[in-house]
């Protein structure tokens, strides 16, 4: 028997079509694709799959043992509990679902299906975010006191159903879920004590285009998540801030450094300077010297992993990399964070 | 009779010592100074002042008229109460005291006197300030919808009786009640909704030197401040985000930019492009032309304005510039950022 995932693609839009891009082959027999657009079905069948009319033909199909859900987000819950029930496994898009409730129905589906589950936290595998990890696993910074996780873009406008609220739309549910697993997959430990959130409608009417995330750990780390698609100032990708010393991840790239402070400094209060602003002690300029700029550690980030892991999770039995129980407290957090939004009230959790 | 504030400085210490190199002396005469250390007594003799071993002494020169308070945060109360009744306006150090309680005191003696009272809220006339105010004044970047204004140092270690708690030590008191009187300074007609604050102790044990705080406004902008005495990353002094641009204040010396979009970029949505961190669409690197990058405005910020107000204010019956009501609605914030931080909660304020 051939031990690849035999992968049938439900939803073969923006993202669905993306995936013969990226998947590896060694893990990954891309069989077949199906969507509601019949010009993108014929985009399958031109890119060399077995293009379905309908999901209910592709999960007839007994050469798919997988299936992708790569359709709009309100709609997980309803295919992923169908693949179940037809007997495939299932890899859900992010979000895994809209709410706590629909995903525990469709994790329901799944275990009495014995099918493998799972959620394509694709973003536990980005460079820059295992860049801002090593300073926890190291300790490079010292104790972490503060991170900040930021992206920022003029790209404003959203396009397709991520404008559409009633179909998962927004940046909440699009980026949100990746800054929170990014988050909670850095500092595995430790609990959520309060989260504090503000979402924006700069340029949308129906959906949010901007977040801010405030969430106090029980480890004394305060983590920042912010995203606009309409700030055009390019703040750091992540800053991560201990009491050694600071590292800034600037963009995807990995450009950035870590900053720390020689021991004059850190032994000797800062003298009055005079600024433009007036004099000021603590903020008074520090000489170049002062501070010591070091690269930023080499990480290795191997996209393949997640489909590996899960090929091996199908064929024999490994342990899912991306967990069930993991993105059901990211969703839990995404719905406190709409609820923060709303009322202004900070939501204790996990106390 | 000469029409210029004949000044006493209590406390000549860090702060004391300055005002002689930055007081107009069209509006201030400086006569007299006191300390409780005899060295800084000596210190402001041999800079030509009087020098009084006591403040008592001091309080009773007849040609003294108006007192500045640059004594540790604790003792505003007790100093100000103390020339309130001695007949002397007191020009008061920020922060005005350490309680809306103690600043209800000092103000009703003053108001039993008839003395002049405000407080130095300096920075009212920083340069970098007076710019992030001219896009809300000029509606530079269209309709703000954040404002975010931090200040990160290596200067970690604070000094004197800043390392106190009892005395009023700390950043939130030194640098959070410039931060809050600028936010409310500009914007004077929005009501704060709701909270929510963080501080630290990251290089002190009883003294916060980190501290964030959000206000959400009514006017739909939400303010941030941060600072830290130990982040290395140069984040800058100003961002104000607008549905119609971005400006940047990078620091003290006004060195930014106005960002905004070309027509091409508003109207379509963002293409697919492959970073490091995988594809993207709203994160997509922009194309430099995409941006365009304007100067920031020249605004005029004269620091002098302060004390000839005062000096109005005293002879002419002028309006104050700093009234009590405004650095009262400070302290109010401070009290609530404090329980905050404590408690994790967001606390609605002005509602």
């Amino acid at each position: 028997m051939e031990k690849r995932i035999q992968l049938g693609i439900i939803g073969y839009g923006g993202m669905g079509s993306l995936y013969a891009r990226f998947l590896p082959s060694s893990a990954v027999n891309i069989v077949a694709a199906t969507d509601t657009e019949p010009t993108r079905v014929q985009n399958a069948r031109n890119a060399g799959l077995i293009g379905y009319d309908t999901v209910d033909e592709l999960l007839a199909d007994p050469n798919v043992n997988t299936v992708i859900l790569s359709v709009p987000n309100h709609l997980h819950k309803e295919m992923c509990i169908k693949a179940a029930k037809a007997g495939k496994h299932v890899i859900d898009e992010k979000p895994s679902a809209l709410t706590v409730a629909e995903l525990d129905e469709m994790d329901k589906a799944c275990k009495e299906a014995g099918v493998v589950f799972t959620v394509h936290q694709n973003r536990r595998w980005d460079k820059d975010m295992l860049t801002a990890k090593h300073a926890f696993d190291n300790g490079t910074v010292g104790n972490i006191f503060a991170i900040e996780s930021r992206l920022h873009s003029g790209n404003g406008h959203m396009h397709d159903w991520h404008l559409i609220k009633e179909h998962g739309g927004g940046m909440m549910y699009d980026w949100g879920v990746h800054f929170i697993d990014q988050i909670l997959f850095m500092m595995p430990n430790a609990k959520i004590k309060m989260l504090w959130a503000d979402l924006k409608y700069v340029l949308h009417d129906d959906v949010d285009d901007y977040f801010k995330i405030l969430m106090k750990m029980d480890n004394g780390i305060t983590a920042h998540m912010e995203l606009s698609t309409y700030m055009l100032a390019e703040s750091p990708r992540w800053i991560v801030a201990g009491d050694k010393g600071t590292m800034v991840v600037k963009n995807f790239d990995c450009e950035g450094s870590i900053y720390t402070t020689n021991e004059l400094l850190e032994k000797l209060p800062p003298q009055i300077a005079y600024t433009s602003s007036g004099p000021t002690r603590q903020f008074a300029p520090m000489s170049p010297d002062a501070i010591k700029q070091s690269p930023l550690p080499e990480v290795k980030a191997e996209w393949a992993e997640f489909f590996i892991n899960v090929r091996d999770a199908i064929y024999d039995g490994a342990e899912l990399k991306v967990k069930i129980p993991e993105v059901r407290r990211v969703l839990a957090v995404i719905e406190a964070v709409f609820k923060s939004a709303e009322t202004g009230e900070a939501i204790g959790l996990e106390q």
